[in-house]
């Protein structure tokens, strides 16, 4: 097993990577930037090094400084952690030049994986559904509505230059259709100089459903069951929950196989993640594979007992996989409120500051991966996120009890937070009843 | 179910009996002496009512206070945690006069394990093993001897007067038997004024193994398997773990079997636990039955999942148990470290005072019940225990590491704790290969 391994991220995920390393007696090595000298992860770290100025481009995006940093001080291997350079797959290819194990799947995959258009190809051929698409070129309104029927609406038409939500209709039937297509192409004409039309199926608010999976290099696949990540603003997961109470027994498994399948496609090896989104009749979508550890992958770890970071060290290590998937049961449910200093009230405006006091939740089923301190400055310089707190009841309904008094409990004094936000989410009627998908925060609760 | 719940107790434990409370929707009456104005659980609780004094016998221990602030606040039970009132028979029965549902078992169960006597004719006649021991005068030496073969050495001869460890001699063989009888005699005579001698079989080193058990007011008895508390100091447990490596799962099947005799024999409802002396052989002996919550109950809940402070009032309410034995089964391993205001390099002398900061431990598996916060100032006059850290683990190898771990991040600036004796604990090769009894701590760690 690695000595030493170098941790090449901050904040709550460094600690999280740190404790996982400690539990295992594995020194660790903590990377930092000026700005983040006296952050939690450079504290409980047994070395540590300051690997440029506070720009990330210029510390946590530094490849050479991270390596050089390796090198000296005799790390065997880096994790990446998630953001930052887990998904960069110049990075692990360069670990890999050096020498360095790099805790995450070969760079193969992560570049894969990293564009979406080979992804939905490999993804198509390994017999994964993907949102159904024409992936040729439409050359009129005629074969564009053919098209559009043998999908079956509601279609999307898209400008396929396009990006920023311009040049996009939804259709519901053939006039809209007509209509769609043709402001579509104008407005893809005006705004990208490219009329190209590209359609597909339109999932109307569809459920964020992923399935866990670990993979060894050996061949061997399991899933970890699902997470419903479908809290959401901006495309930004706010809440998420497992299980997800949408799915029945029937989907979930037969999901969990096909995440295994997608895994299996791209000769997958460490942890990862396949997102897929899930329309009203359970139909599901693969919409991409996160090749690296996820913000909220603790609530896997509360169902599963299983701890993910030290499942990934093992297998970058070249163990084999102990775990089969048949002793796998979901044991009761989680949930993970992500804590940012922001202010949801404010367009979510990110409020950096000192943290003058705090107060953390405990007792049973609680549990906070953070890297806040009283008299710790939150830098304005990164992510707004300060900690997440996880739940584990037997039930849903006790998991949201057990939230709320944690999150009662839970004083950041100094900074705004999105702890009300969090309050409403789990007292409204739609998230009570599981009731939600990705539309639900900004149609009912934000924007009311 | 109750709607207000009064928690007749401070500290860490009225805090986890609120946090229950939330989590089944009950409001919660906190009490508290004069010195406790800012305790945490005053904060945490819905009402509070000051009843008397710092000295306990003035506010925790006054019953009419107590009750008064029941009627006062019309809470319609009393959880007594534990300490204090909690095995108090004539406070159990008073409570059920006024009308008020003691969360505990019912007030002739208390009284009579109380009686150690009684309890001990009342478990043999339940076929519960106990400390084998002839009950009653013995006339001469001669009879003394054949008692003491009867029994088989090594067996203990004391004054049935006696106490503090005076007119007590330990035998292994007929030679020392007739030396400690005489001896044990004379000082028997001139410390109590009685040389009536007692004879019982002597318990070498025992392990000191407890067995949790939930039974409803139908009849329903579980038992959710075992606690060694082996780790003490002057008869105070400092750490817990379950399971324990120690029993085979034959013996432990037989023990939770035997366990629930002991509580269907008193006709027992509610949580309670049997402590058991166990010696080299594996031969168990019932020493006492703890009509309450243990301190030690967290690490029950971490290897079964089951909240027993919600169990307890699910029981008091009359509800039936939904848990069957044969649903049970040991997840992982627990341990729990008591964290004490104290010094154990100065003979474990209390340390109160102001806790000027403090960093809590989080993570996987990590659970924190505490009472404590920044700024807190510990009263000089009750209990040392500030809190209690609880791992769990998916071996035992694995809590160990984590504890570790945990304890490592665990500061608390302003005032001596028993931090470091629990690193010399896990340290020791004794406690790593599990192969301690209630001698280690005293024998190979404090007197080092």
């Amino acid at each position: 097993m690695f000595k030493k391994i170098l941790i090449a991220n901050r904040g709550e995920i460094a600690v999280r990577i740190i404790r996982a390393c400690r539990e295992m007696g594995i020194s660790t090595v903590a990377v930092y930037s000026e700005i983040d000298r006296d952050a939690l992860h450079v504290k409980l770290a047994d070395e540590s090094v300051c690997i440029g100025p506070y720009k990330s481009k210029d510390s946590y995006l530094n490849i050479q400084n991270i390596l050089s940093a390796c090198v000296l001080t005799g790390a065997e291997a880096i994790h990446p952690g998630f953001g930052f350079l887990s998904e960069n797959s110049k990075f692990a290819k360069m670990c890999k030049e050096c020498n360095i194990k790099f805790i995450g799947p070969d760079y193969k995959a992560i570049e894969l994986m990293g564009n979406k258009a080979r992804a939905r190809e490999v993804m198509k051929d390994a017999n994964v559904p993907v949102v159904p698409g024409f992936e040729g070129e439409i050359v009129s309104e005629e074969q564009g509505l053919e098209i559009a029927k043998e999908i079956g609406f509601p279609v999307m038409i898209k400008a396929a230059a396009g990006g920023g939500g311009k040049g996009i209709r939804i259709a519901y039937n053939t006039e809209e259709f007509l209509n769609g297509y043709s402001t579509a192409r104008s407005e893809a004409k005006v705004n990208f100089g490219d009329d190209t039309i590209y359609i597909e199926k339109f999932i109307e608010n569809p459920k964020h459903i992923e399935f866990q999976i670990l993979s060894d290099e050996h061949g061997n696949v399991i899933h970890l069951f699902e997470r419903d990540c479908s809290v959401q603003r901006r495309n930004q997961k706010v809440m998420e929950e497992a299980p997800s109470s949408f799915l029945s027994e029937e989907v979930r498994s037969n999901m969990g196989e096909v995440a295994k399948r997608a895994a299996k496609a791209v000769n997958y090896a460490n942890a990862g993640t396949i997102e897929f989104l899930v329309d009203k009749n359970k139909e599901f979508y693969f919409m991409e594979m996160n090749t690296r550890i996820q913000v909220e992958h603790p609530i896997t770890e509360m169902i599963t007992g299983i701890d993910l970071i030290k499942e990934q060290i093992k297998i970058a290590n070249g163990d084999k996989l102990d775990i089969i998937q048949e002793d796998l049961r979901i044991k009761g449910h989680a949930i993970e409120c992500r804590i940012n200093a922001e202010d949801p009230s404010n367009d979510f405006r990110p409020c950096p500051g000192l943290i003058e006091d705090v107060n953390f939740p405990g007792g049973f089923g609680v549990r906070l991966d953070s890297a806040i301190y009283a008299g710790y400055k939150i830098p304005h310089c990164y992510d707004s996120m300060i900690g997440k707190l996880i739940v584990h009841g037997s039930t849903r309904d006790e998991a949201i009890m057990k939230m709320q008094r944690a999150l009662d409990e839970f004083v950041v004094d100094g900074i705004v937070t999105n702890i009300d936000l969090h309050f409403k989410i789990l007292n409204s009627k739609e998230f009570k009843k599981g009731d939600y998908d990705t539309s639900f925060l900004k149609d009912k609760l934000v924007n009311k």
